[in-house]
């Protein structure tokens, strides 16, 4: 297939992901110059969620027929925003047309789906992607490139948290709370985010749980009033009374990286004070850095080889052209940017793929998101069975 | 004339803010609910600035003549972006013919100017704005509003600085080092944010300048090797050698408000570690406020009504929808927001008005920018003649 | 007995700690009223020690015979500041004189020793008590107020960490690193202050250590040049070549307390970049605390009932006479105490303890500090077995 | 004279200052090895102070007659911590009889007795010492250390703030709020500390005051009930009713300094949620440092040769025993220390340069203070004349 020089886009789903995902198709190339041209093809999403509402996003046709969507020769990469237990059904289909395919995190709702899926990308050579965004922070980016660089030398310690507050007791049964349309609580939601981000800043993969808590604090929520809203909470109970929360609230586990380090992580939802604590925390024998969300523009680095009277935590406000990772795009220094804008990084970063680029720093494929199942599905099983799980035990 | 439901927008040049306008005009309506629709019309740009470019962000039409865009019965809001000198006349052209104008900060190149601009508008009746898009910030909105329920009680103190580091003595003579051109230094380009902001925070006018300093530490810089570019750059001297400074590197001045408080400001482009530091410090006699655009999603609040053992400052994340203005359009809690989003919040207050609507908080139109040139009209005459100078003295 | 309006203490020991509690008992009558007089009545050191060198804290008399020392008639309160194998002997020869006693932190090497102690302090009916010098930051004192005001309503999530950077592979075998001598590594000298410092917190008991790991990066250190030093560094091995590290380097470990909240705890030694990062933070329903040693004047508490509009974290600056605890003894409001401090004002609750009245807040005795060494035995146990360990196994 | 191997040392008054001073002397040598002893010989007070209550700092003797005492033979210090009025008379009745004298700052109540006090004792040359204590606060000792190592190029800003937030509406008539007693407000008691630290710092003088404001914002006060109190407090007005405040409540000014530098200076005792926020910020062509005393124990400093994508600013805990200035003397790495350790640093110092050592940093005798007592006179004459104001214009 002669390279062409656009890329047309099938969007699956319309829910926060597809607002978020729309803007970065539209955002990306007024921002960055891009190898290739994203097309914004063909928006699918049901009936009663009205696709033409992404109209505004500049979706140029739109679709209720997934099926019929990822199969038609007009796309080239179908990116995929349906809630987690929807992910590998249009993949597979994308797949099998030949398309190239961009997934939301967590990969799928299973193990078993998981690996399937990569199994099938891997089979059909096509390319694929999984919207891990935080890995596009700059700070991020740049906190992998000075691991890669030896500044922290030989790492001893991984810490990791996800921490939210929204879902306190007054939060009614929403879907999140079923784990039939979740698939899991903050384990799925959050720990995949920071499993992912500490595999890709370390460079290393987690090879043991050595134990985990998953615990649901809040076990009955009010049941929603309302009448059959459309989408994903079109599935969720409603009525008067209470319903059975089945998802976690929370899960800790403690691990064991490859190069030695041991390695705390924790997501939670009603870790009052935190909105989106999310973030990480690496030691090493030479140095070590700190990131949190909420401070997205800023990377904390402690370099242990500068002189001791001078040695301290830098703050690294992340925002320089020339010196931080895709920062040539946006402002000038320090007129910081925000959540959405690691979407539009992402965006690029596929596009230079597509166009047989490398991509600014590792972007995850099918295969690396399943290596990050893995270890959210060994940590379940380590807290089910009260015990030690080892990776090389859960594929 | 019966209320449309769009409005037609010409935006006169395409520099930096040509590119941050023409990213907010693009986003409002995707993330608020627009009371009427932006048209990107037409976008002007001199010859050599190739207008056609500006197409990606949207704009429709394009033009190399100004008078004729503005004048054209097509328009209804004309919004200028050119460098400060060339504010005024696009800026009357618009209004003479009937238009609703809004104009970048600071209004105007010389007072007179930003007079004349003022009177124009007040005579013909049109809506205008001037694009101090700081008072934007979810956070600094809240401020004004926390400020207005009487939170801090009588302000005694105002300390206000916008510190940058970009301009070392490496950095060759670049127009904004060039009074023609550029109009002022650090004085026009910073401190006009920081007096708006806080006359808007404060709700308060400077009635004195008590004492200021203008400086220029680096006098001559490396003259700029390049041929002609476009747009303003054609304007600066080329060579080889050194070429003289003509503004200024930092003002500071002391000020009284005139509910009693008592000031400092501070602009400066040479204050290493500072790349953004935009913000201010009040002190009221039932609490106290504080804001840094460097962690523009946060502001401080010290709450002096609160028990004595848990009084201290609070940083509140200024991002959760339904209590932080503003935040409704964008992210879930904690989600930050960055620099273009102030812009996009001033273009949804814009329309607004446009449509009849009270902007979310209050909006500078010409005269209330009038009153921002007097203060920094003052300043100067202090610097210059050493000695305090009333407001009510310059006109 | 007559309630006698002085109290003769002995110090057994003179290490760091000798230094520390000579301090406290030096400064507390100084800035304290206490309720009864401190007579720093005899030092007891090892004769290479030098007993005479305590005389510059004000000790008036030295021994080298602390069998005799603590069964002197003259002697009210023995205070042992000997390595940790070495409290139980004197402590239980101080108790069988019917002499009150105070130990340094953690009360014994073994649990055994740890359980007798309690037992022969109960039974003597004799007052004492453990310094776990932390509770007494004014800052812990004041989380401990808050949660028992119920300001963080239902504890959902605790997080403690204690973190040191000092160990890094060029540090020779010190005495720290042989577990004869030192019992422990990090979990005894670190997790010790965390566990007694979050059980105070609290108010709760830690029931189950779900999973735990117990680590050593530096598995041989360079042996120690030096011929015999005095105190406890006689006991450690010198010479060429490397030697064996006998003790962890790092113990982190995931718990649940008594009301429902789960943890994560965890201790290091080559944590780079934290020097002595000791603290906790807390999520309740209603709030939460952080607290943070390195910045031990300050306590962080996010209050959820706030209006949302300015929630967020509150740094209350704990140095305000008449609100926060033992306060009024020191400096005016934001002078800023240190280290030492907190043992001074653990000297001032003992005098209070002894001289019948209530402590500022609750101080801890051998009972208590037993409770501490239970839960640090059955983290052991934990990380050595690979499974979960309920506190009630393990006495 | 033979060099003594000890120094006996009276305390002239017996205020907060007084305490400050009598643990300083009373701890300096516990903590560090001082090159002569320091005997705490006598101390003075009113009778109605009740002299002999000084006792329990570790005082020998007490006098209520003050000329008696700074002209006995057994004295050889004499350190004065009387109120500022009253720092002349005993200061040079010391040195008429040969004494060493230490002073609290400033270093008089007037401009004209501290001339004559630095003449005093340039003339007898005795060694004199003004208590600038926060000048050994290790991170301000090491900030003077990077700036005359280079580490931030030449000075272009420097911004200095003392800001307190005690003095609220409530509180009465207070002999802080008397001229007579008091000598000035804000302006004497904090821009005193920051004017000395600021020139210690920069190793700069200030050359001109280019403009300033007084204000005192509470004009009247409610007058002390009470009967006539001790010490210092006699001199106050007291009754019913409300009395006039004759000091100022804040003073601000910019400066510039003899190295090109331009600065601002304030202090203020209503700046509501600063209770001791007592610091600086200085930016140089290479690097840049702040220090705030609310952080007493850490710098911040911003190296600005460092490679740009590292570049930012490190949080320096000075507590490195062999790096940091003092250190040694104290406690391990992050064991923080207080607000009177600086002043037993003091004491260590001026025990050195008693015994012919070089102090630690430079130490401030009367000639050096009467440079500070200069700029803070030209301020009151700017602020009063609404003109600048040449320091070699005041003498």
């Amino acid at each position: 297939m002669p390279q062409k020089d656009f890329v047309n886009i099938a969007l699956i789903g319309a829910g926060f992901m597809g607002r978020t995902h729309s803007n970065a198709w539209g955002q990306v190339s007024r921002f960055f110059k891009t190898p290739i041209k994203p097309v914004m093809h063909t928006a699918f999403a049901l009936p009663e969620e009205n696709p033409q509402a992404m109209g505004k996003w500049g979706w140029q046709n739109f679709s209720t027929d997934w099926q019929k969507t990822v199969a038609s020769p007009d796309i080239d990469l179908v990116d995929i925003v349906t809630p987690n237990f929807m992910h590998a059904p249009p993949a597979k289909a994308a797949i099998a047309a030949g398309k190239n395919v961009a997934c939301e995190k967590p990969i799928a709702g299973t193990l078993t789906e998981a690996r399937d899926m990569a199994d099938a990308a891997k089979k059909a050579r096509v390319k694929s992607f999984v919207w891990y965004n935080y890995r596009r922070c700059p700070a991020v980016a740049m906190a992998h490139k000075l691991v890669k660089q030896g500044a922290v030398g030989d790492i001893r310690h991984v810490r990791a948290f996800y921490l939210q507050d929204w879902a306190d007791d007054s939060i009614p049964l929403v879907w999140r709370f079923d784990k039939k349309l979740a698939g899991s609580g903050a384990h799925g939601d959050l720990n995949a985010h920071i499993v992912d981000m500490t595999r890709f800043v370390t460079g290393q993969e987690i090879t043991t749980i050595v134990g985990a808590i998953a615990e649901t604090f809040v076990k009955e929520r009010t049941l929603m009033a309302g009448s059959a809203a459309g989408g994903i909470a079109a599935g969720i109970k409603s009525g008067s009374g209470k319903g059975k929360v089945t998802v976690d609230d929370t899960v800790l586990f403690l691990a064991r990286f490859s190069g030695g380090a041991v390695a705390s992580f924790e997501a939670a939802r009603q870790a009052t004070g935190n909105q989106n604590r999310n973030g990480f925390e690496i030691n090493g024998t030479k140095g070590s850095l700190k990131f949190n969300f909420e401070d997205m523009n800023r990377l904390s680095f402690y370099d242990a080889t500068r002189p001791r009277e001078v040695q301290g935590w830098t703050e690294i406000m992340c925002t320089h052209g020339g010196s931080h990772p895709y920062v040539d795009a946006w402002w000038p220094d320090a007129h910081i940017i925000g959540y959405e804008h690691a979407f539009t990084n992402m965006a690029f970063d596929i596009l230079k793929v597509l166009a047989g680029q490398d991509p600014t720093v590792p972007i995850p494929d099918f295969a690396d998101a399943y290596q990050t199942q893995r270890v959210l599905e060994a940590v379940l099983l380590s807290a089910d069975k009260h015990e030690p799980v080892k990776l090389a035990d859960v594929k």
